[in-house]
Parts: structure tokens; sequence; C-alpha cells
């Protein structure tokens, strides 16, 4: 059995995950003025967008570094069940978020730091997934393997991202959300960032 | 790797989105004339209705497209994150729909605007990944890249379908709502309008 | 492609509607009496059995038609979804079923119309699917094709039984509901019951 | 058809299962103490997290025996669901556990046992696949027969702890708890108990 199943449980977790966010987004009671309601709401629909946003280019990036995996080891399994279990738990720090960012200072720093801390879980997960592949280059194909040095350095880059969003929400929780948002789009617009990994592929299925 | 993941985090989503819509169908608390309130609730049902048929036929419009497929890059990938946040949405301004319908002429006709939106965008979204692989035909098989101008009108003419739903709204939600269901029949029905893209498959799995 | 993605939805479908039957297990606010509370909610651990079982024999049944189906078009896809439907909306019926098997005789019976009448529903979309395919041998694998006679039979006489505990409703809920849970335990039992389809297989992945 | 589909409704199961859990984490309405009340809740995350290992644990488990299997047969398939009747429940106890473990010492024992006794059940269905497996060499490619005996005795160790940790929490709840959390780390870490199961392998997709 090859990297599979392992692709199958990632791509399931990832699905619902994006799915289960719509689940937070608000549903006003009958009211008068539902569309008074909803602008008010603008904080979920900006943390939903993050939050999306973030899972969706982790999981084309994830998506990248398995591409490279040719064989699979318990050790990476259990790795890949660390990274899934933050990639999991991202919707409950995304409902606080917009519960939370409009409910005064105190409680809108800490819904910025569980935030950004959830996110650098992930990030710091993903990386040790990296760094074990590239010290295990029999589990990689041949041609991708120097990209796992560059590989672990991008996922850094990231965790370092959301190390600084958590010093700034102490000042600002709302320039630290800011921030997440900036990460998103930086790696968005970064993909060629990683040589060796192509993600362009032709082969029939 | 080929297109096999993407297709799975795509028929994720689609699965989930189809599945999460039963979670809004009313379940009333102990009543004592059951029948006589889930008669009251036929918006909910019909919204159920068409956002289930809707999600189907794009779903069966997506599959048609991603057939011809043979490679993917990572604008194609994000393309493709950013279809999927309207079809994941999309259980959300159904169940908007089925709380508002009954509410009062301007939350209908509010909520009508908000349902047919996200279609709209839907639309959008599936029509910029037709032209995009139109205009990639190194991504496309050979014989499927003739049928992608013809595709990207197709999903262009869904979206100018939900601009009208959008602007009869104004007058009547209800009849918007009603031609949102139009669009579904009319889909279902006109399967054959993309030369060169053939569903049928004889491929073992 | 083949039918690779469309058992992709399939799978997905069943694998969220087998998992969201447990969001409607009773979870009794603090209470003193926890036993005491589970014990007299047995309606929904009863409900939530039957329907497992169900969705899970309906699984397997259909993972056998679709092991011969070596083609797919347009119209079974569209087939497919109308079943998918019904599969979908089972934990509805279900939470109404827990809710109210106990509330008096009329909720009672019309909630075992309900829960029969949608699976009479899926019955009959499945074997509207087995018909198709019958009628269409080009589709199917050659030793396979003189299944279907005897798998369209077996599917009516799934729905034909749950016309039977629609009318056993009126006389009583729970006798109906029993007869449900007759019916999986027959289907259960009576595996060998479609000659030429062979569920055994070896393919390696 | 070999066993693909098989594991899609494994897959899919397991990821829903493991992401549902986030649904019962604490989502506090608004308060002027957040952090408070999510220290309060304690006892949430800790059966989160061990109820999370806990299916990852036995995904890798179920994969490596899944690995073996070359051929299916209708009982397996029952075998599988039974299985994961069991796993998909678990968001179920977590929950309760998650509500009651501080609820006085009568409630918090009826929970552990609960718990305990799913555990239980998940491990037993479990060591039944491996058994029937074991007794059916031509399901079971050939290198790996012999690792099938040594596979129901670890699934039947596994069920041993959990009758154990009912026994436990007569005298304690909080000792059972613990001893769940043991028994997942135990399984992390003995993952080489099983000879003859390669999880390791290097097939292309």
């Amino acid at each position: 059995m090859g990297p599979g199943r392992l692709h199958a449980l990632i791509d399931g977790v990832f699905a619902i995950a994006l799915t289960l966010l719509v689940l937070d987004l608000p549903r006003p009671a009958h009211a008068t003025a539902l569309m008074h309601d909803l602008q008010q709401q603008w904080p979920t629909y900006a943390a939903y967008l993050v939050s999306f946003a973030t899972l969706g280019i982790i999981w084309i990036e994830h998506h990248g570094m398995m591409g490279a995996v040719r064989s699979i080891d318990r050790r990476l399994l259990e790795l890949t069940l660390f990274f899934l279990l933050f990639v999991s738990i991202i919707p409950w720090p995304t409902a606080l978020a917009a519960d939370y960012v409009n409910a005064g200072t105190r409680q809108a720093r800490d819904v910025a730091i569980l935030y950004a801390a959830t996110m650098l879980m992930m990030g710091l997960s993903f990386a040790w997934s990296w760094r074990y592949l590239g010290a295990h280059p029999e589990l990689v194909a041949e041609p991708a393997r120097r990209a796992f040095p560059a590989g672990t350095r991008r996922a850094l880059l990231g965790a370092l991202a959301y190390v600084v969003a958590i010093a700034v929400a102490l000042a600002s929780p709302l320039a630290s959300f800011t921030l997440d948002g900036v990460v998103v789009v930086y790696f968005a617009l970064s993909s060629s960032d990683v040589p060796g990994l192509i993600v362009t592929s032709s082969t029939h299925e």
C-alpha cells in the first residue's frame, strides 16, 4: 500500500474543516433588520475568509510536499495526524474570533492570541513533517529531495509570522488578525519559493 | 502526482455540503401538531431541494470539465479553492432563505438577493476555471480542447441567470427563488450543450 | 475518466450520513441522574442503530451494483444524485423518530410514516438505478449483466417492505419501526440473493 | 473491484469523526472572562485530545491491517461497518465525558464507564476483523498472513485495557480516564509489536 490512503485521510479532514466553517456563519433569529444584523457581524465573515484561505493554501502546500513522497512509514503517519489535529481544530478559534473580536480589549486580545497560536502549532507541525522527510530521503522521490530544506524553511517562516502575530495581539488584536490575513496573501503569491517541487504534473488518473 | 487528490478534495467538499444541508431541516420541539408544523415550513424543503439539486448539477458539470484535465498547476488549485469557497458556503444562504422567505417583504427580498448572489459567485468562479483551462490547452486532453469556449459560455449563462434572479428579487422574492429552481431544471435538461466533453467513459477503475 | 469520482462522491455522502447520525444522540444538560435520563431515551439509540445499519447495508448493496458498472453516462450520474438525496436526508427522520416516538399516538404515527416513506424513496431510487443499468448493458461488465433483473427485484422488495411499514404505522407506530429493523436484518442475512454479482474480489489496489 | 472503495468509506468515517470532535469544544457565550471560562473547561480539551489520539492510532493500526488485505468479501464489509459504528459514535461519549467529569462522583463514574465501554466495543470489533482475516488467509497477501494472530492479540490487549478502565472507574473516574490516555500512548510507542505487517511501503500511487 502506497501513500494513497494517507492522502484520502488528509483530503477528508481538509474538506470537512473547510466546510464546517460555514456552520458558524451567523443565522440571525427572525428579525426585522436582517441586513443590519449581518453587517454588524462583519468580523465573522472576515474570520471565515481568513480561515478558509489559510486552510486552502496550507492544503496546496501540503499537497506539494506529499507529491514528492513515494513511501510512508509509521512515524510519518503519526506526524501527519499531529498536523491534522491543528487543521481540524481551526473552526474552533475561528468561531471564538468571530464572537469575541468586538467584545472588549481583553477578550479580543485573548482570542487573537488563541487564533495565532493555533496557526503557529499548525505551521510548526507542518515544518516537522518537512524536516522528517528531509532527514529520510529514502521516503522521497529522487528529483524532489533537494527541495526539503527550502520547504522546512518556508513552513518555519509561516510559524515565525504567527509568533509575531501573537506579540502584536498584546498591542492590537485587530492588527494581529490583519497580520494573519496578510500571511495568507503572502503565501498565496510566493508559490515558487520551494524550488524542486513541481506541483504541475501530468499523470493520467 | 496527477489531478487525483484535487478530485478528492472537490468530491469531499461537495459530499459534505450536500449532506450538511440536512442539518437545517426543521426539527420541531415536542409539539402536538407535528404535521401541521412541518407543512408550514414548506419553504425550508423547497430551499433544501433547490440547493441540493444545484449542488448536484454543478458537481456533474464540474466533473465533466475536470474529466478533460490531464495536468494541474498551482493556479488551477487556487481557482478551484476559490470555486469551493462558494460551494461550501451554500448551506448558509439556504438556511437563511428557509428562515426569512416568509418573514416580510424586505427580509425576503434581502435573502433572495443573498441566495442568488452566492450562486452568481459560484457560477463566475466556475466560468473562471473554464476560461483558465481554455487559455492553457497544455493542461487539457487533446480531444476535449475545443469544448472549453462552449463550457465557459455555459457557465456564464448560469451566472447571467442569477443576475436576473437578483433583479427579479427586487420585485418579487418568491419569483426570484422560483427562477433559481428553473435554472437547475434547465441545466439538468440541457446536458448536451457542451460538445466535445464526453462524460460517458469506460475506463476500468 | 471512469466511475472513480462517482464512487468518491457516493462514499463521501454515506460516510458523512453515517457519522452525522451521532450528532442527534442525546447529550443531557448537567443532571443528577445521567443514567436514568439516558435509559429513558432508548428510542433514540434504537433509531440510531436501525438507521446506521440500514445505511450500512444499502452501501454494501450499492457497492455491489457499482462494482459491475464499467462506464457511466450523465443519466446515471443524475440517478445516483437522486438516490443520494434520500441517503443524505436519513439523519432527519431519524432525529424526528427519536423525538416523537414517545410523544403520543398521532405524532408517533406521523413520524413512523415519514421515516418509512424516506426509506421507501431510497429503495425506489435505488431500484431505478438497477433498472436503468439493466436497460443499458453497454455500461455494465459482461459477466454481471444477467444479475440486473434480480437486483431490480431485490431493491423493489425492499421498497415494498416500506410500503407495508407505512400501512402498519396507521395501526401501530412501534410495530412499524420494528418492521424497519426487521428489513435491515433480512437484507443483511440474504446477501446471496443476487446471483452474478460477485462482491468478493481480488484486484490489487 | 478491489478494496479501494472500502478504504474510501473507512477513511471518510475517520476523517469526519476526527473533525466532528471540534464541534464539542466549548464556545462560551459573550463573557467578560473568556480565559477563565476556558481554563475551567480543561476536561473538555483533555477528552478531545485523548479521543483524537485514540482515533488516530486506531486509524494507523487499521490501515496497517487493511494494507495486507488483497480481497474482500461481504462478511468483511459487514464486520468493517460494525467496527465503524463504534468509530463514528466516539464524539458522543467524548462530549458526555467533557460535560460530566466534574459533575459529581456518580455522574463522572457513569460517564467514565460509558467512554471506556465504547472504546472496548471498538477494540473488540477490531479484534473480530483481525480474527476473521486470520481465519480466511485467501483474503490476505501471502507475506502478511503470519501477522494475523499477533494482530488479533494486540487488538484484544487494547480491549482488555478498557475492561480494566471500566473496573477502575468504579473506584476513580479520573484514574479511569487517565488509563484511557495511557492506552493511547502505549499503542503509539509499541508500533512494532505486529511482526510481518510492513506499514512502510513504496508503491507509486
